[in-house]
């Protein structure tokens, strides 16, 4: 039995009817809205998909005047731009998020383009299957943190939808809404039907459900999804208002040794004495940065991107080696990203939005000095995020990090490894150096104390999310001279493999 | 003598001189922006522009190399992309103004198209004139909203501009920064020159100075810019440092009479008995809803976009209208934007900055519930910025409109009329129904007791910003239905008339 046949059971509602439901919905649906923006605490995200002509723009049309149209905001994706096309393809979807409170319609998604490929044979299986992978993923992100997602299917049968096509071509002021594409669509209706079927059976979850709806009846159709919208948004409401907020507290004390831990680990068997000396940093130095400026030139990587991430305990040396990378691109072609705490539309939306609203189009280089691994990292060990956030971070890193590839990106990754003594040595230096006065404060010296909690959580960070596209790479960061040309030899290293 | 000539005396500076100062420079620049960092009072605004071969790009890179990169923003401009074209030419500079406490460099900027179509004779004299107009606002903008501009031309001798050119093309590690482009601008030199000197004394001010530069040594070139740069750094972090603080104050009791003023003002000149019929409604309603339909859909519009602002006194029906307005138009081709605190981002920019942000691509409708003419308003009225901030808010307002204009944008503003005993009758209504408890708020019955003072900042406001291009229409909006009916109205006939 087909996913869709329930659908196709001819579901009518009268005018009468409909008239006595939509008063009292429409009434508690603008209710709702504005409870949803009162309490700020998740966004919508509604997504329209289905058959032409089964009444996706009409629905989205009432919806907007059901409630509130200045906190929903539509969106549709017509094909990718030069900007969109040289990015990873969520990109433009990320940029669309609604924030906390609001409520994004979002008419075509990341469904439309896998679902169209796929039934006119443009994508084969396996691509196809690794569309509906990562949009699994991508879901099962935003449900985690904590967006309302409802997807709904307009669903019409195969004569059920050639007679609403010509109906529409038939009347002058709706013809418009028929296009050549719709009819060449339609030809393929099994086969449309049948990858959709697929692609809802596969992408149905429990936190991001499929909501099919029979289009043949206009009252009906506005409202089931009116209703089925208004029932979700109480739903999750409620139990924001009675959801006790249990708070996190920072991780205390030592770090449980797991079993057969002999101590060793990534960090401390690093070997610490490498140093450089002078005249030898300056003939590398000269000789990296040389190299480092030619491939940023080098036509080939017009078709790429660069992302570096620079991570280290604090006065690891990560603003001087940053400075050394570059001094050695033209500034025209990077840009370089301080992460410190987000900002107020930043915490409004997703974890990883910040970052993505950054990464680099092609022949552009970003520099991200501390990074998404926060999460990871200080998050973690101040109890900033609750251990299942930070748990569910190292997937959704690698993710995030394997779509960068996808998209042409070379990322190289640096821990920049500082001894507990040197890291002294440096904190006191700064203190009372003129220059060095700024980098210095309170909370540097609280870090400090926390020092085996942070090499537990990097040790645990290198472990999960060192993959073959974007491993880290450890830098013995004692002799600040020895580290800065590893970093410049590394990053060189891997352009020119890119290449 | 030209403006020029003494950048042509062929400045030097010896490396041991160099090495001395620039060590100093170096020091002293990264304290600066740190300080600048902490005050976040101010933006710095550095315009890099002038010969080619004069070293701009290696200043820039220097720059980035002396201070902490992370805090400097570098943005260079190529040719505009498809969504640049659809909106203003100064959107694309307004995407790139630094926030407060950061330093933006601008490669290329608003002067280069300017100075280079006129140069190779693209646009006439007048052409060239409107262009120099509009730079000359707009840095008196920036400055009224107190960022920090520092203009620099990197000039060179004609013949030191060829030997500079033949020689990065001749060494292979630098060949690729000469292009053709690059010798054809060489063969108008003069022309180049003496366009640019014209736009150079004509954009001279006090708040937006040129500082000449004489590329022809590297050593005098470095250093000239950084030190200049340091030295109005230091100078207007003084001056912010030692600035006594005088709190804008709310306007209190009546607003003065003019001289000769009867009494009679647009406001309440009004016919405010105009009422519609609900059967005459219903009828209007759906004739100019088709109307404004068929507009949106029309073919021309796609070269056009439309810009709708709606104003009036606490319920004076600006969301009712709005969706009389949204429910005649496609959800995916209209964004509504409903104006209220600014977030932190866009507090840390120019005034216009977070409207010039939503402004529509062609085909496009934007919708603000309330917007830039809040400064003139409540901003005004409630003394939340200082009387000269607001007074020049006409003149700034009625420019970013002309520009609009000029890109192809319809604009429409409304202002709903309503009287105080009718908005009494609404507030007393919002308390006492389900769905409209939310709209009332404390705020709208203080706002309530300012009524006189609310009057007079419309009047002067229709007054000065009811322009040829966008003039305000005035809505009496005691009867909702004659209200939405004469927007509706109004709406198809602005755009009617611009296609």
């Amino acid at each position: 039995m087909s996913l869709f046949e329930t659908a196709e059971l001819g579901h009518k509602v009268d005018d009468a009817t409909y008239a006595r439901r939509e008063k009292k919905l429409r009434a508690d649906l603008l209710d709702a809205q504005y409870e949803l923006k009162e309490l700020g605490a998740f966004p919508v995200v509604v997504l329209i998909n289905g058959l032409d002509g089964a009444g996706k723009g009409e629905t989205v049309n009432l919806l907007n005047e059901w409630m509130d149209p200045r906190h929903i905001e539509v969106h549709a994706f017509p094909e990718a731009n030069e900007e969109e096309k040289q990015r990873p393809p969520m990109w433009r979807f990320w940029r669309a998020l609604p924030p906390k409170g609001k409520i994004g319609i979002l008419f075509g998604n990341w469904y439309t383009d896998a679902i169209v490929r796929r039934a006119t044979r443009k994508d084969r299986k396996a691509e196809f299957g690794q569309h509906i992978v990562n949009i699994r993923r991508f879901e099962r992100m935003l449900a985690d943190e904590g967006v309302l997602i409802l997807k709904y299917w307009f669903h019409l049968s195969q004569k059920g939808q050639e007679k609403r096509l010509r109906k529409l071509a038939a009347n002058p002021r709706t013809a418009w809404r028929v296009t050549a594409h719709d009819w060449k669509l339609f030809k393929r209706y099994d086969s449309f039907v049948t990858t959709s079927e697929q692609a809802l059976r596969e992408t149905d979850a429990a936190h991001a459900q499929w909501t099919i709806i029979d289009g043949s009846d206009d009252n009906h159709r506005s409202l089931a999804v009116g209703e089925h919208l208004l029932a979700a948004m109480q739903a999750r409401i409620k139990q924001h208002k009675t959801a006790r907020k249990t708070a996190v507290k920072p991780v205390t004390g030592k770090p449980a040794r797991k079993p057969g831990d002999d101590g060793r680990n990534v960090l401390n068997s690093l070997d610490m004495s490498q140093t450089l000396s002078d005249r030898k940093y300056a003939r590398e130095l000269e000789k990296w940065q040389g190299q480092l400026n030619l491939l940023s030139r080098h036509p080939k990587f017009r078709e790429h991107s660069a992302v570096l991430v620079f991570e280290g305990m604090d006065a690891a040396g990560k603003g001087g080696a940053i400075r050394r990378v570059t001094a050695a691109l033209d500034a025209r072609q990077y840009h370089s990203i301080p992460i410190a705490a987000p900002t107020e539309e930043e915490r409004a939306q997703p974890y990883l939005w910040r970052f993505w609203r950054h990464i680099p189009g092609h022949g552009q280089i970003v520099i991200f000095d501390r990074s998404w691994y926060g999460r990871v990292l200080v998050e973690r060990v101040e109890g900033f995020c609750s251990e299942a956030d930070w748990m569910r971070a190292y997937g959704e890193i690698n993710d995030f990090e394997r779509q960068l590839v996808d998209s042409g990106a070379i990322i190289s990754k640096f821990w920049l490894s500082v001894s507990a003594e040197e890291q002294l040595r440096r904190f006191q230096e700064r203190e009372q150096t003129r220059f060095k006065r700024f980098k210095i404060t309170p909370e540097d010296w609280r870090n400090r104390d926390r020092w085996p909690l942070y090499e537990t959580a990097v040790c645990d960070m290198v472990e999960k999310t060192s993959t073959d596209i974007a491993p880290w790479h450890l830098i013995a960061a004692d002799d600040k001279q020895y580290a800065r040309i590893a970093i410049l030899r590394t990053l060189c290293e891997n352009i020119e493999a890119a290449l």
